[in-house]
């Protein structure tokens, strides 16, 4: 098999071999039956990268032309004669997708979201990356009694679809459960999310212009800052301190810029575990008053607060309307259903509906009935009552294990509430080397690279301490120690931990 | 009460209206308890429009500041006193949010998908407007026992995270059900969405740019038109004939312009049920490779054909990795669940992936398990051997109902498949005039304008016959022939149908 490299071409490598492969086997100089040269194989004699040929391969595979069986290696398939075969067909060159791209599908390049939601099953791997809930706590019971019964007697609803803006008793419940908590606002102004994850691309999609400046925190949640960048905007880090957000610093950057809103998370902030004061919640909504910029209020944790009381949140805090307001069942309940919501000032509900109808109509129909049937027993409440209790408790043996195992010059917070340790590795340790050997000793969590928009934060990680059972936890925290302790061994520390580039995150 | 209003000024009425009634109650200039005039009689007095009015009450009452009752009117809430209280804050204006938006949002203005997911479950309007499996159908026995078994024996898998690119059983099974419909695909390149609608969303994040062009047929399916209008994309509609895409017109389209893609729903196309000929397919594909134009195929229907056989895919005819496969659990089960598919060229699935994880994370879980329980029972290929004879029946009452009730010059098509007729009004009626007086007559059907890009289209309908039972179905048809007649009444009809304003479509 003669395949002919031509590496001046435009075309990849990977592409030109596949078309080469291609025409050998349309043309039948390569036979049904023959065998493909192993990957490794082919690729030493092209001199490319063995995923170089692994690529070629899976697209010939996908267009039904080759296969491949552990153990039998990859074989040329049986491709009937007809039009297909002739000899204008074999010059089709297959289409080079990036050439097609938008500018914003080039700026999503970061899979670490998906990366770290496919580890999340994996039985082999602590994972203290993700931010989940504990599934021993899952109200299954409940939860099976009310579809059951849902199905039984409302199946022609639960299956059908919905309005945009959300089956409405949920949204009763939702502007019901926001007024016991200080919020001013109505069903019409609440919309029932995929996600609170969805909040923020709907948030994308009405503010931002390639070029807008926002705010966020430095740190602030990664899946927030990867869909601003995704839409081209330009984003502007203003740092923490114990108090949250420095107001001051927000206040020069308000003055020399005109963001189209500030993205926070004032309680038990993603990642690094900070609670807003009351004074800086007072100061932010000043500062977004006198120079007209909306605040879009991201709050997945304030009910998971494990000392004192419920924080107010800038929304119930708010009498002018500056505030869009996120939330979700993801961290309280179940993240699986994907269910979130947003409340919005009125004449932006509108405008969000209108842009939600076109990306998916509405959200799964039978878990709003459920989870609006368990809110409105009284189930919500009480789950809530007993998980506070229970992730103080994760809380606390995550710091007990901290203590113990940490070595010099490893710190860390301890957070009042959330799910999310926020920690500094001792100096000149990145986060992203780090993660590569943690993963070989079968743990995981996310580097802190992920959650700075522009770069810098590489010695941080976050540890989250709520999915798993004590003894796990520990585990996974003395594994990570583990690979820690490797990277200072004598004689291999200096050139490692100070040269070694970044390393993408993997998880 | 004075309020006084400034038409020069930039801030909208309802803005300036809601301003100064929130001075005068924050000022306590009005007093908590006191009554505001009704609505009507300040739009009056104020020479405004009545939902000039309602709109800044609404903003009032969604700020805490007034509330209404019925029979009691709208009355000023008590305002604790305080800070927010003070001079200072009653300068704050609420935010003006039409001038946050981005030039996306501002082209996302029609609601009729909302408008129309809001009345499917009216129960006094026979909505001929929605595509919808009849719930009679729904297998709601077998769907309650696979998800109480899923609950008891999988809660911490159904209600927690998975893959973003979906529950990796039922992509086997997607890849394998589209294997039995000669397309090569495997499951790695298939990617679960909230719907087929999302994948609509995602080709326009992954591919379009403002100004890019991409090719329609016309009339073509208003999701993926509004999706691709809010795009900024400049939408090539190319007509139809009984064959389907008018190949010849396509290539002169694809010599001129370099589309991004062309999009084409090739089997009982939506709304004009036609199908596209295999020979028409042959040359669609081989148009997109001369030309290097990649194809959207989406393909909700194909299942549900009422005679001769299921017609092949453009995916399965395909050679070259041209074609990007849509499809949906939508029109086949249940749409409430929000469960569609895409199956892509490699390359791109990755892309796909990449995107999707920044919108909602990936699809609700407990659906995914309970589809792909059912798919693997055998319970999809009992069902759709069942919908296939309930439909023809629909369908064959519907085409009954037209043929006793509808007057001269309303002419239809009858569809070999899916769920809509296709209808043209007689001369001079306009599809819009027509859907204002059929909802008054308690129905509803999809004007045509909502087809075409472009305009034009304005005096043809939709309707689908799928949902409900037969009585309801002639019922249907009943009242818009009423409505209809109603327009051709002696002395009323020229002036009203011929020169009466495009109604934007209500429903």
């Amino acid at each position: 098999m003669e395949i002919k490299l031509d590496r001046k071409s435009p075309a990849p490598l990977y592409l030109q071999i596949r078309n080469q492969i291609r025409r050998l086997i349309l043309s039948r100089r390569l036979q049904a039956g023959s065998r493909l040269p192993p990957e490794r194989e082919l690729a030493g004699a092209l001199g490319v990268n063995r995923s170089t040929v692994v690529n070629a391969y899976r697209e010939l595979e996908a267009d039904g032309l080759i296969e491949s069986y552990v153990g039998r290696g990859t074989t040329v398939k049986f491709i009937p004669p007809g039009e297909e075969g002739q000899e204008t067909d074999l010059a089709v060159q297959t289409p080079v997708w990036k050439s097609f791209y938008s500018r914003q599908a080039a700026r999503m390049f970061n899979p670490i979201i998906s990366n770290i939601l496919d580890l999340v099953n994996r039985e082999d791997i602590i994972s203290l990356a993700v931010g989940l809930p504990s599934n021993e706590f899952y109200p299954l019971k409940e939860f099976n009694s009310i579809m059951s019964g849902l199905i039984c007697e409302k199946g022609r609803y639960v299956f059908g679809h919905g309005p945009t803006a959300g089956h409405y008793p949920l949204r009763e419940y939702l502007a019901g459960f926001l007024k016991e908590r200080g919020v001013e606002t109505m069903p019409d102004n609440s919309m029932v999310l995929s996600g609170s994850q969805q909040g923020l691309d709907l948030a994308a999609k009405v503010f931002l212009e390639p070029g807008d400046a926002l705010v966020v925190e430095e740190p602030s949640y990664m899946g927030a800052l990867q869909v601003f960048a995704a839409a081209g905007a330009r984003i502007l880090g203003v740092p923490l301190d114990e108090e949250g957000l420095r107001v001051d610093i927000l206040e020069q950057i308000l003055s020399r810029y005109h963001p189209k809103f500030i993205y926070t998370l004032p309680t038990f902030q993603n990642p690094s575990g900070i609670t807003m004061s009351i004074l800086r919640r007072r100061e932010l909504l000043k500062l977004a008053y006198r120079f007209h910029v909306p605040i879009l209020e991201d709050d997945p944790y304030s009910e998971l607060y494990y000392e004192g009381e419920r924080m107010p949140s800038l929304k119930s805090m708010d009498n002018h309307g500056y505030v869009i307001y996120l939330s979700t069942f993801s961290k309280m309940l179940f993240p699986g259903l994907r269910l979130g919501w947003v409340a919005a000032p009125p004449v932006l509900a509108g405008q969000l509906v209108m842009t939600k109808q076109l990306d998916d109509f509405h959200v799964n129909s039978l878990s709003q009935w459920a989870v609006n049937e368990f809110c409105r027993r009284g189930l919500l409440e009480k789950h809530l009552m007993r998980v506070r209790e229970e992730y103080a408790v994760k809380r606390d043996l995550m710091q007990a294990s901290l203590e113990e195992l940490a070595p010099p010059g490893f710190r860390w917070n301890r957070p009042a509430g959330g799910y999310h340790f926020w920690c500094k590795l001792p100096e000149g340790v990145k986060a992203g080397a780090l993660l590569a050997r943690t993963i070989e000793k079968k743990a995981a969590f996310v580097p802190s690279d992920a959650f700075f928009a522009n770069g810098g934060g590489t010695n941080r990680l976050r540890l989250s301490f709520s999915r798993y059972p004590g003894e796990l936890i520990r585990e996974g925290v003395r594994r990570i120690f583990e690979a820690l302790g490797e990277m200072f061994c004598p004689g291999e520390m200096s050139g490692e931990v100070l040269t070694r580039q970044e390393v993408r995150p993997l998880v």
